[in-house]
């Protein structure tokens, strides 16, 4: 099955509402104009902004099929068993961010991953010509909400999600590398530790996941942040994790990437004091200078 | 005359787009949906997103208009002499934080304010039921672009803007009270320094003004932050902020208000590390806990 694009015309009044589905209830559609404190300095919209976007737009897909709970909710027969969604790994890929004034519809879809995953693939499209922006998969698994193990996806569930299911190929190659430990050809950056605050945290008590974006982003070195954006990122969680944390963010570029700015491979880390992981990650960036100017900066 | 309210249905294709104007051309209404991430633990929208969302009408009400520029722009007369807008002061008074899902619209318009300045109003209101939730005032004044000298408002310009101003009386009693130095009848709070960052500016490469809003609540007792909630907050701009600036932000709390926990009095204060000033404000804080239980606490 094809994900069709609509055009903004083709949307009744829920233009930039909270979303809705579409193509049998298989493909979830919501508008989003970028506002201007969406923007960086250069006015395009930032990767939390998309992040968000995504976010939102799969807790609505939820509760658009009438799943109840956190993130994007539970089905009777998880909640039966006392089971719930959480994600263990987002990827997403940037090919262009929009600017203010830009309205992007986000489109997303459910697939089987494995067995015992479930995956939300989504689309970012300019809304007016139907470009695609940016691709995002995440995975998500099920955990038992007492012990907090995996379980294995019980037969009941996946007979409810299954009408739920888009029977499409996958958009994002799975990025299924094992995200390193830093190793010795890296030249790491670190930012000393910071503390999570109340206001870090979202309806569920945890940490956004959002948050983390930002965090391990201001661990890479500046230089690299102004000349470059981000054009991949692969976040692997961990952990939840709550107020008054202490943490700290470890960002190692690769060597191979010294001297070669058109793109910068970088490897991130976010963990407790004690080294408890919250979180790996992988950027690509690219750069925003063209090579003559590059040149001529030298 | 009277600001009408006018229910969503009303309201055309625009329903959640970038604004409209209204009444003959006197009053810019935009409406909000609450997003999941513009919440705080409790469900509540947070202030910086009232703000956020303050920032993005006034823009969107200018362009409206047809100014152009930084801000809500300039009129063809202010180009002409290279003026440009500075807010000046910005009061809130929020009576309810509108919670995920709400829709909220926000209304705004212009008065001149004594013979140089320019006010522009806000309500914010439940969409649904027109329930005033806030109210917002901002103070702008006439700056030179190259000296950067405050300007009288010449006769051409207040021509020029006369046809936009709503003859009604301003929303909010002027909080003209001058913002004090800390004295020695408050406890003091201070967040050590923190460096401005090239993501905390806007597309004028200017520190935006919401993440003011962020910084100095930092500074305030997470106790009180926890247990109440911002019910009104003036601030006043000193000056501009750039990028790679080291900030320090401090916040003390009336002493009247220790022990009296219902409404607590702050003011900030956010400098340069050599003293020079770039913000003061005050705050009101309503507790958030009833009184019964407050005692159980003790």
């Amino acid at each position: 099955t094809e994900v069709r694009f609509t055009t903004p015309s083709d949307i009744d009044m829920d233009l930039f509402g909270s979303g809705r589905l579409d193509q049998n209830g298989l493909v979830f559609r919501q508008n989003f104009l970028i506002r201007s404190y969406e923007v960086v300095a250069d006015g395009t919209s930032s990767l939390e902004t998309l992040m968000n976007h995504l976010q939102e737009a799969s807790i609505n897909h939820g509760k658009s099929l009438g799943l109840v709970g956190e993130g994007f909710g539970a089905t009777p027969g998880m909640s039966k068993k006392n089971l719930m969604w959480v994600v263990k790994r987002t990827q997403v890929v940037v090919d262009r961010y929009p600017t203010w004034g830009d309205a992007v519809q986000v489109q997303g879809w459910f697939h089987m991953s494995g067995r015992n995953g479930l995956r939300r693939d989504s689309l970012f499209r300019d809304s007016k010509t139907g470009e695609t922006l940016a691709r995002a998969s995440s995975l998500y698994v099920l955990v038992n909400k007492q012990t907090r193990q995996l379980s294995k996806m019980p037969e009941e569930v996946r007979l409810e999600l299954e009408p739920y299911f888009l029977d499409s190929n996958s958009i994002a190659e799975e990025d299924s590398r094992k995200l390193q430990e830093p190793g010795e050809n890296e030249t790491d950056f670190v930012r000393a530790g910071f503390t999570t605050r109340w206001n870090d945290l979202d309806a569920n008590q945890h940490v956004n996941n959002v948050k983390y974006v930002g965090w391990i982003l201001e661990s890479a070195p500046v230089k690299i942040m102004e000349s470059h954006e981000v054009s991949a990122m692969t976040l692997e969680y961990k952990r939840e994790c709550g107020k008054d944390y202490l943490l700290q963010s470890l960002t190692t570029v690769s060597r191979n990437s010294v001297g070669n700015l058109a793109v910068i491979k970088c490897q991130h880390l976010l963990g407790l004091e004690d080294g408890e992981e919250i979180l790996r990650g992988r950027t690509h960036a690219r750069c925003l200078v063209p090579a003559v100017e590059m040149q001529e900066q030298e």
